[in-house]
Parts: C-alpha cells; structure tokens; sequence
C-alpha cells in the first residue's frame, strides 16, 4: 500500500510476520506481539485507517498530518506522541534540508510518519532485528532505535559547520577579508540557529524519557535514553561554542577590517607625500622671478634633480621604517 | 444592543437561544445551559450589567475597561479572568495594529470583550458551533478556541517580519547600503520586540492552564490547551530566532559598511596616485633652469608624453592586480 | 508636631479621630481601631518616639533613618516593615530624582514615613476615605493604596523616556548625527537604570505579599496586591523594551555614522578628481619644451580649457550617476 | 604569642578574661563562656595548635593556610567554616588590594584567621563590646560582626568606582579622546569583575545563613544576616549597574572617535578644496600657450588673484555653512 | 598485560597485594579487599575482560572504547561510571591537549581507563598509599583523589591563559596593534569555550557526589568532593572573568585601531596642508602673466620663498599645538 514504508508484527524481539494494514486489528488479538510500522508521506485516508487501528488521538493524528512542528514529546492516555526533526546536509546547495518525523508509541504499536528530508529508517529497523534480546524490551526501545538514529545524523552537520567556521577563520586572519566573507558568517549563523532549535527541544524531551515512570519506557530501557541524551547535549554544547566563535569572529572580522583600512591610509599618505614633495620643490622653479640665481647655474637642474630624489628616497626609508609601507 | 456582538445559550454544545444581556440571569436557572457573550468596546454601563449578571470582580472590570493590559490570567474564587493582545498586520503603514482581548470564563458563561485592532471572533463561535462534541465540554472550550484563535493570528505576522528580514538581508549583502537599511533594521527590531511582548506571558498562562487543577478546564480539555502551548512557544522560537539574526545583521551591515569604505579608500588613493604622477613630471618640466637639456630635444615632448602615460598606465594595471580598482 | 504629616485613627474604614504621637497608646486600647500615621523627614527623636509606641524592631528603624536602602520588604515578627523607592521627572534639570519611603505594618498600623523627592500620600489617604467598605479591611489595604500610588508614579517616567527615544530615534535616522545624540543615549541608558533599580525588586516582593499566609493581609486583600504586581511588572517591560532597542539605537548610530563617513569621503575622492584633472592637463602645457607644436595654435588655449571643462563635466555626470555626489 | 592578634573570653556578652591559646582548653570547661580569637597569619604550627584546641577540620585548616579561597561556607559537623575576601582601596597605586579572612565557628568559639590587606578587626570586637546586649547572643552575632565589617569596605570601593565612571564620562563625551580614555575603561572593568567575584558568593552566603535552622545562628540574630544579605545585594547591584553603563561608555566612545574622525576628515576635505582651486587656476595661467589673451591684460594678474580669492572664500563660507569646520 | 598500567588489592588503606586481570574474581572473594586497576588505552579484549570481572554495564564500556564524550556522572545499578576531560598545556605548539578518563567505581573496585593526553595517576595512587587512614574509607576516596588531581590540573592551564590575557592587553595598550593581536585574541577565545567544556559539567558532577544518598560515597568523603567542588567553581569563574575580559578587550581594540585611524588621518591631513600651500604660492607665481610687477623686484623670490617658509612653519606650530602630530 502506497505510503507505507514497512509494517512487521514482533514476538520476543524477532519480527514474525509482515502486516496489512487492514490487518493490524487481527494480529494485535495476540498478546505478546507488538506491530512497527513505518509510514512515509501517508494520505490522509491511510493516516486515518492507522488512527483507527490504534485508536490515537485526533490531535497528534492533526500534528502528524502538518508539517512544521516543533519537536515535542506528549502522553495521549497510555499512548505517547513523539515529534522529531530530521535534517541532513545538502552540499551542492550548501544548506541543510529539515524533515519532520512522528512517532506513536503505546504499549504494544511502534508508527513512525516521515516527511521531508530525512533517511529511511529501515536501517534503523534492521539494525534492531540484529540484537533481538533488546528489541525484546518492546516499543520504547524501537523509540530509543530511531531517537538515536535521527539524533545521530546532527553529529556531521556539526562537524561541517565546524569546518566551514575553520574555513572562515582562514579566510579572515590569513588571507584578505571580502564582502563574501561577512555574508559567509551571517549563513553560518543562520544554520547554528536552525540546528539549535531541532536539537535543543530534545534535551528536554529526553529528560522526560528517562525519568517519568512510564509502562512504555521499562526500567532497563532508560540508560539508552540517557545516551542519547548525552548526544543531544553534546550537540548542543558544539552549536554554542560554535555560535561564541562566530560572534568572536564576526568582531574580530570588524577589527581586522578597520586595521587594513589603517594601512591603506597609511600607504595612501606616504606616497602622497613622496609624490607631493617633488611637485613642490618643482612648482618653486618653475616660477617666473627675474632673479633667482639658481636657475642660471649650470648645476641647477642636476642638483634640483637630485635633491628630490633625496627627499623622496629619505621619506621612503622614513615610511618603510615606521611600518607604514 | 451597542456593543453587544453576539449572545447565545448553550446546551449540550448546540446553540438553543440568542440572548438579551437583561434576561441573561432567567437563562441560567436552567442548570444545563451556558451562555457565550461577546461584547466589543462596550461601554461602562453594559460592562457593569453584565457584572452584575454573572457576578464578576470589581478589578476584573476595571481592567476590562481600560486598554493596556499586558497579557495575563487571574483567578477570582470560581471564575477566570484572561487578557490577550490581539495583532493585525497593517500592510499600508508597514506597521503592526494591537487590539486587546479579555475573557471572563465561569462554570456557566464565556464573556470575551474585544478592544482594538482584531479580527472579529463570529468565526470562532461558528466554527465551535460545527463541532458540538467538542463545545460540549463547556465554557473552558470555548476559551481554547478564543486563544488558539488569537494566538494564530501570530503567525502570518511572524511570517512577515520573516520576509523581511530576507529582503533586508539581500540589500545588506548583495546591493548598496544606505541610511534606509539600517533603518529598516532597527524598525523590524522595535516590531519583533513588540511581539515579543504580546506573546511571550502566554507560555506562563498556558502552562497555568494545563496543569492547575481546574474544575473549569476538564481533565480532557487540557490537551486543547497543549496545543495553544506549543504554538505560543514555536512563535516565541521564531520570534527569538530573527532577533538573534537581526542583530547579527546589523554587526555584518557595519563590517560591510566598513568594507565599502576601504573600497572606496583604495580607489581614491589609486586615482591620486595615477593623476599626481604625471602632474609631478610635468611640474619638473616646467622649471625655468636655464640649462634643461631634454627641453631641446625635438622628441622631448612626446617622450615625457609617452612616459607619463606608461606610469598612469602601470600603476592602473598594479591596483588593478592587487584589487584596489 | 513637626515631622508628623497626618495621624489618624480609623474605625471600620472611616475615620474617627485626628490623634498626636503621644496619645497612640492610649488610643489603641480600643481594638476596634488602627491608626494611620504619616510622617515627612522625621527626626531620629519622633521616630524613636513612634518606635516606643508600636515596638518597631530596632534594625528597620535604623534603616527608616538612614537613606539609601533598596526596596524590600522584612518581617519583624508581626510586623512588616517595607522599603521603597519614590520617583519624579524634574523636568527642568531633565534628570529623574528618587526618594525613599518606608512603611512599617502591624496588626493594628501603619506608618509610613517619606524621605526626599516624592508626592504627599494626603491624596492617598483621601481616597481611601472615599472608599470606607475597602478601607475597613484594614492596614494592608493602607499599605497596599501606598503602593499602589507609589508605583504609578513610574508610568509618567516611562512615558518620559520613551519620549526621549523616539527624539533619539528621530535624531539618529533622519537628521544629522552629533556627539549631542551619543551622550543622549548613554544619559538615557542611565535614567533606564535607575529606573528600573528601583522597580524591579517590587515584583518580588508583590510575590510574597501575594503569597504568604499572612495575616496582616486578609486573603480578599490579596488581588490588590497582584493589580500592583500587574503594573511592576509592566513598568519593568517596558524599560527591558527601552533598554534593548537603546543598545540597538547605539548600534545603529555606529553604522550611520560609518555611512555618513562613507559619503564624505566618497564627495572627497570625487572633487578631488575633479579638480586634479585640469591641474594636470594645465602643468602638462606648462612644460617649457621648445617643441610643443599645439602651443603655437592659435585655438590650443580655448580648445585645452574646452578639453578641461569636458573632462570635469563627465566626472562629474559620472560621480553623480554612481551615487557618490 | 606572634600571630595572635587578640583572644578574650566572653560570658552574658562581657569581656571577662585575656586567654592564653594554650589555656583555652581549661577556660572552656566554664559552660557559660565562649572564646573569641583573632590570628592575623599565623603561621602553620599556631593553627595547628588552635586547630587542636577547638578540634576543627582538616580540610578548613588547609584552606585557611593556603590562600586564593574563593568566598564559602562549610559546614563541618557541628562547626563553621567561612571564607571572606576582604579588600582595600591603594589609592597611591590606582587599584583594590585583596584579603582573605577565614573564620571558625562552633558553640563556643569564634577563630578569625586575617590574610593579605584588610583592616584590624580590633574595631569590630570593640564594638561589639560595647552592646553586651548584642554579643550575649553568641558567637553566631560575632560572626555577624565580622561579615558587615567586612562587607562595609565595600561600599567606599564602589564609591571610587563610581567616580572614576564619572571621570570617564567626562572624558568620553566633554573632551577630546585619547587612548589614556580607553585604557581607563578597561581597568575599570577589570576592578569590576574583581569586586564582583569577591561579593557576588556572598549573596548565597547570607541566605544559608538565614534559612538553614543553625543552633549556631540563633533565631534572633538571623535579622542582622538578612541586614548583611542588603548589604550584597545593593554593593552587586551597584557593580551590575556599573558593569552595563561601561559597556555602553565604550561603545558610545567609539561611536565619538568616529564621529571625531568624521570631523577631522570633513576638514581635510574642505580645506583641500580650498587650497586645490587656485592651485588649479594658477596651472591653468602657467600654461605656455602663444595665444592666451588675459596673460596680456594689464588687470589680468589682479583679476586673477581676486577670481581664487573669491573663490576660495565661497567654498570657505560654505563649508562653515554645511557645519563641516 | 599490555593496557594495565598498575592493578593492585587494598585492604584497611593498605597495597595488599598487585593483581593479574584474569585473578580478579579469586581476589575479590576476599570481603574486605578492594581493587585499584588503572587502564592506558586499553584494547577492546581487555575492556571486555574488565567489564566481565567487574559486571559492568554495556553502554558505560562503549563509552569508555570511543573517545569524544562529555565529562558525565551515571549510576548503573550499584555502580558509578564517570567521564572526566584531562588537559595537558602543549606549550611549544602553544596549544592544549585534551585527553579523557573514563572512571568505573564500584562498592570494591576502581577502574581508571585514561585516552590521550594526562599525566599518568601512578602519582595518585602512591600519594593515596601514603595516607592509608584516607584510603581505607573504600573506592570513593580514590574516586575524590583522581577528580582532584585532574582538576588541579586546569590550574596552571588557565594561569598560562591568564599571562597571555595580560600579553595581550600590553600589545593593544602599549604597543603599536597588529593583524596578530586579533587573531590571538580568537585564539585565547577559543581555548577558554574549550577550557570551559571541559570544566562546567563537574560542577553539577560533584553536587550530585555530594548530595544523593549513595554507599559508594561515605559520609565522610563528601567534605572531600566539596573541596573539588571549591576548584572547580574557581576556574569556572576565572574562565568566565577572562572571557568577559577578552570580550572588553576586543572592543578596547577596535577602539584603539579607530583611534589610530584618526591619528594617522589627523597627520596625513596635516602634511598634506603643509605641502599644499608653497606648492599654491609657487604656482601663483608661476603664471605668465606680463604684469606682475613682484616677479621683477630683485627680492621677489627671497620673499616668497620666506613667505612659503613662514605659513608652513606656522601651519607646522598649529598643528602641534592642535594635538594633531
């Protein structure tokens, strides 16, 4: 059925048999099996045909069907609803694509919805079939497969952001500053803050995870959300510090600006000053006195010649000297 | 009557009465109904009779009367009191309209008073009136439809000042500065903290709302509310988001300004250096030394000529290599 | 007695007795009463005196006598002793001056005593007669109505320096900047600091008159208290508000100056061609080589001062086009 | 004994006996007194000594040996141990010299330990002597003593700080710049940040010693602590305030040295324009040109020199116009 | 075994005997022993064997295999794992050099796993061994005796970052300003955000050492954990001084390059001065005029160039006076 990405009913960690949809009522008649099923960009019909199934709340159903969330963790009864961001990088373009992925979770059902960019997560779904012991814990741990998996994919955004902040650091201590730069930094900054508002939601979120006593979350299950909590404040913490370096930078940027523009006028007034002296000393012989004796020695020009490439020669020296050239 | 905008009795979520303020207390005696008013700028007369009918308090009313509230919730023994500020885009003036908004809510009676730049609420009450399984549940429905209808408001506005942002960005990045640039910056700031302030209260309030225990909001309520919560926080995020970037954009506009200078400084400082070369050999030339040989030479004149041109000509190809032009 | 603004005593709201220091005691044996007293810079042996009669603790007399307290509030025991800060706009120095007044509340008193810049509380005191049904709750409705009147003094000072902004405002955009404007945001930043050193410690303690159990405060005299938390809490979001966009303003005056800066320099760099051109083509012909054929011309003169005023002509049409005249 | 500055035995608040340390042991046996003991660095075997007398902790010793605390209170059992930095103006020397005071509380005894610059506390004790009244209440109200002593030399501190903004003030906005201005700024700063993080810890301080039900802090010396928690509190809000009007002092500095630069540059503009046109009118009449009708007029040198004086003086009158000299 | 740098039973305080991995379990059979076992990059096939041994949980190994975490506390069951970032000054590449440590803490074991760069904990251990009467209190001092030896370590690191903040100040207030001074303000910037990460996680690290309830950590090792505590709130406070100093520092700097700005401005406009005005008069008297009677006084040239002598030398003297050169 078209929007349903996999959809596999489990009995003690081991995935026992494929589901239809229209099915999922008739299997889940056998207590000890659980049903994980994957949508990606369902129609309404089918997203409805599954609200049913599971009987979920009009109100995480109209959140899973809009896009722009923000991600948040909220109990429907015994059932819980998990909005999450996704993101990966997008290097052609250089920006990062954001996906949004629901998750329902109750005490015998696993539905993740995806939207947008984001990986498919039947790698996430194999991986847990592998270790059948954990899977075994039941749906909270499929949570816990696909919270780390989705939490996993921020750590290289970060780490290209950080090379793209080391690139800049070249860029303006090395080499000469430029407008492109300055707009640089500004979509630097741009993508910490889009990163920082998927992550940051997540700390708290995780924090809830681990400590609510919750049948979903059985008691040997939280550590692993305390991993991935770890990783969402490491991430964090990377986007922060990146964030202080920019804002560093972005000044020292300013400065750096403001020391070249020193230079510049410096090299501007000592070249107008080599050149100015000559012009003078040359305006002087040129007027039209009758009597200015120097004009009638034969050494005149030669001597005159000579003295402003002296004088020029002197304020070069002088210049090169005091650091200005 | 003025002022009066709508008045209705209630039960079991349908409309069973349009009601006169005057027979508001007869209504009542029927245990099963509740009445929803809506007044708008209603005069002090029609606020102390309909404070009389439902027996509000004296400070509720006085707010209620006068405009500048900032948004909050108050209770006063069984009844509720909420302020909200309304906004409107003014898209004429490039300017945000603000309206105020206060709620009475009792065990059996809604009261919404509008003040100001806001859209009518007859939308809401028709829309409720759609979903009586929903209205059922009282007077504490109704206020969720009053705020998650005020609240969304935000958004188109937020979505404004989003856009322009963009534009500010491209003219700080890709075209000229100017005076209006920086303008426009501080302008955006003065709306985005305006906003800031109209929204921010509600995360307290909704939190209030959700978690005390209210007979007025029933347990299965609460998640209406959650919803509200969610969306005042993702416009806080917004909100919060393109300040941090605007005030980014003001640092980078003043790191671009500062580049357009050296710009500027470099080109003035290339074209005096190509223009006072050949001044300065022409000045040399016109020294009045009686002994001058090259001002016999018949080709001296085109040599200097010739000469002057090759300096102008190398100096304009050094700056244009070292990126001053 | 000198010092002693007003001494009253009260009965079920209404006044009964004008009353002199010394016959306090006497007057309080009827314990249907309280007594109201005022006092206006009194002398350490007035307020010793007043201490004697309501057994004030020693620490809060010291600092009713001593200046230069920060808003609070203490309990000795059974009685409250509160400390605020008063304010005024002297507009004529345009600088804002504060006084203090303390407030000390018993069982069965209050007193409050007023030091420096600040209106009479005669005023308070004849409204609250006006309304013996609040009055008779006794004297937390007393230091509640000096509050209540106190706090309001801020909103005109507010209003002031909002005024004084949009002067700013004004100023920095659409004139020409000065030192003047820079030294009128760093006093204004200033006032904003003072103002809101003294207001910001009210929300805190309007909290805890709200909540504590106290029995100086009857519980239907607590939604007062939170109408003065309403107003603190408003004055202190708009100097936050004032404040930000102050730094904003600052900012932007920075970049504006910087623009400016740049256009000078721009009309320099443009006039200084404009004039170096002709100079250079007059010291070219200037030259004294014996064979220059376009000399002897008789249309050389008019034809080079024609080449000079086109060259000046175009630069000119050309500064102008690229937006630096 | 060299390092013991003083060691009394007190009972009912009266001095009653001089103590030598190693008597202490045989004085405490009397029930009824307690030991006040003031060291002023001792060295380690005296601590040690008194360390065995009183029985305290070896951690406390080791952090009043060593110095470079930061301020703290310990519990250790059923003593005290809190640390203090003290502080001096060196007026000579233009900066804040810091001390350490260590000081050992238990039922019966009160150990100051006085590191680096701070006054004798010899004054303290007299003090206290004084109001037997007071002291009688125990080594919880020397403590007392101690603390508002030293939290008092505080507020001259912030004094000088305050005037030394002042002087800044003066210097940035009614005189001209230097880098003398900006230096001073960041000095200023850096005593700021110093006096902060002596005071701030003390904040925490006071309000454990107010709150945590101590048998060493009786209930009715908890007042005086809550007189020291004002104290703090006003000496970091003065830093605070400090701190944000330095910030803006430096920003609002730079904005005059720009706006100084605008100046200085608009002169350079204007008076090279001034000086450059009858340059260029002098080329222009140096020109060697056969046919140049005015070089024959009789007036044409006067005329010429009256066309750049006039010239020179428009492009004066209208510089002064533009607010440019 | 390769990867076991010391592994040893501790009876009373005591080194009982040194211990093979593999005869652990034989070991620890004993009651009233405890093991110290310190790892150095071990393999995995040791880890694993360690965590056989010992019972450890899954994730707290896969943490210790994998570097990059961050500094954490997590209880497992009845055991204790924490992660601690080491430092080591790198002073030839004038960088730091983090490592981590991985700490495993059981009711009779401790398991120290030490990655990159720290010194080795042989110190620790034989420093621990010499107070038997300390060590005897069990696994949690020698979790205190490694917490404080790496934190101890940041003392020196962060004295070094304090040397180069005082470097740094000499250059921008004393010193000519450089390209290098701002890139090494960065660089400073960046090794405190560095310093800080590794530091501020301990602080909530060892409040929860402190406070909860554990049997791990006996009553009497907690004063030890504060006094870890004391560092560690110590050099979060100097990191978080010197950053608000670097920050001051870096707009001190800007400052300080615009006040240079305006020096070399005020200079060059001054010279330029000086040079334009002979080179005026010369050319006014090198005009072609037949009538101008001073070019035949015979002192006509004497005087001009006296003339040209005095405006320069008086020019020269305003400037001075001016401040300007």
């Amino acid at each position: 059925m078209s929007g349903v990405a996999n959809c596999a009913a489990y009995t003690g960690g081991r995935r026992v048999a494929d589901v239809e949809v229209k099915d999922i009522g008739e299997v889940l008649k056998q207590t000890d099996r659980f049903i994980w099923i994957g949508l990606h960009e369902p129609k309404e019909d089918l997203l409805r045909q599954v609200q049913q199934e599971f009987g979920l709340h009009d109100l995480a159903i109209e959140d899973a069907h809009r896009a722009h969330q923000r991600p948040k963790i909220e109990w429907y009864g015994e059932s819980l609803f998990v909005v999450l961001r996704t993101a990966q990088m997008n290097r052609e373009q250089g920006r990062i694509d954001f996906g949004e992925t629901h998750i329902f979770v109750g005490a015998r059902y696993v539905v993740s919805v995806r939207h947008g960019s984001s990986l498919s997560y039947a790698e996430v779904r194999s991986r847990c079939e592998t270790t059948p012991q954990l899977l075994c814990k039941g749906p909270g741990f499929a949570l816990y497969a696909l919270m780390d998996f989705i939490v996993d994919q921020y750590f290289p955004i970060v780490d290209v952001l950080e090379d793209e902040l080391e690139a800049l650091e070249a860029e303006i201590f090395d080499e000469a500053f430029s407008r492109e730069t300055t707009h640089r930094i500004y979509q630097l900054k741009r993508q910490l803050l889009e990163v920082k508002r998927a992550v940051s939601p997540l700390v708290d979120m995780c924090n809830r995870l681990m400590r609510f006593d919750l049948e979903l979350i059985p008691e040997d299950t939280r550590p692993y959300f305390r991993d991935v909590y770890d990783h969402v404040i490491r991430i964090n913490e990377m986007v922060d510090t990146l964030r202080e370096l920019l804002t560093t930078a972005l000044e020292a940027n300013l400065s750096l600006i403001a020391v070249a523009q020193n230079e510049v006028m410096k090299k501007l007034a000592g070249w107008a000053g080599i050149i100015a002296v000559p012009t003078m000393i040359a305006g002087v012989y040129g007027m039209n006195f009758d009597f200015m004796p120097e004009l009638k020695w034969d050494l005149g020009y030669p001597l005159v010649l000579g003295g402003m490439l002296v004088a020029c020669g002197s304020l070069y020296v002088y210049f090169k000297r005091s650091g200005w050239f």
